[in-house]
């Protein structure tokens, strides 16, 4: 950031008053420019015993496949914006179910939730965001060609509570320090769960 | 928003190529200005029977009573956003525990999200935000004069909860149109659960 959103002067990066964090801050109109983390809203979605997954047809992770997921957007709540990323990525008729997990991402600045769904028929029609979307077998789920960490975490927290025929609220946090296939030690740049998912 | 934060140009409100929604682009650097909502996260914090509640000391809602909560930063976990606000806002010594509620609050474009935790000892030093903090009993409340509905709503499921000796993970909800002490049937602007938690 280097231009005020409302007056166009530039903007500084200081400690407001009052405040203990450096912000973007404009010395002409005086608006402090928060910056905050976002939300991502998806779904694991059943069709009897097989999960619905995506194929990635846009960067970060073009070509792996996730959880039908995106940002939330503005004017909408939790589940509905879960919903929507299903119908828009994988053209799935879906019935929303509870909230199974909440995911901190703090290395980009997101928080990831997914609910519980089912199909309500076999129908699927990817959208411009997808490559291709499918039903997968626990035994079939291409783990080595997952997406992001969050949605590898929201799975085996899903197979786990099936198993035991108990669903939880599942809570975690990705340290951006695990390894990841296909990845070193460290998180390269513009790759695993931190990039954004538009 | 008026201006690119990026280039400094005026930025005009149109629907992206590939997009559905309305958002604010920059014609001269390409840059599309997303808009997302926003965490609030909290405690629920006890002292044996009693409950943690802060006085506001700031708008909106001034001098109304509230659960420590305020904006998640970035580089933070929910959890660790939650306590923080809880020691700036009540200078309690506290153990969080695990997540209890998530609110939508859609037209503000808010997600609120409240922990249990429990104080190590008795002391509060209420923060520059706050009037006062202290510790209520159940029965001493001050519903009629607490300032947000998803602070009531998390307030009702935490007794409910346990009364019946049973610990959930609740979900819900504001409605906007629905009634709240002190105000008409519709929200008015610059009050209520909506109105920016600073």
């Amino acid at each position: 950031m280097k231009f005020c959103s409302i007056c166009g002067r530039h903007v500084e990066l200081r400690v407001p008053d009052g405040d203990n964090r450096l912000r973007f801050c404009c010395a002409h109109c005086g608006t402090v420019h928060y910056e905050n983390p976002k939300l991502v809203v998806g779904t694991i979605c059943v069709l009897d015993d097989r999960v619905l997954l995506c194929r990635r047809a846009i960067e970060p992770r073009y070509d792996f496949w996730t959880l039908p997921a995106g940002f939330m957007e503005n004017d909408e709540t939790t589940s509905a914006g879960a919903q929507r990323e299903t119908i828009e990525e994988a053209g799935a008729n879906i019935a929303l179910g509870p909230l199974f997990a909440m995911i901190d991402v703090p290395h980009v600045n997101q928080v990831h939730l997914f609910f519980r769904a089912t199909m309500l028929d076999a129908r699927l029609d990817p959208g411009p965001e997808s490559l291709d979307a499918g039903l997968f077998l626990e035994e079939d789920i291409p783990w080595d060609a997952l997406a992001f960490r969050t949605v590898a975490q929201a799975l085996r927290w899903f197979f786990a509570d099936r198993r035991n025929g108990a669903w939880m609220v599942h809570t975690g946090a990705i340290d951006p320090r695990s390894r990841w296939p296909g990845e070193g030690q460290k998180t390269p740049p513009g790759d695993a769960s931190g990039s954004p998912m538009p």
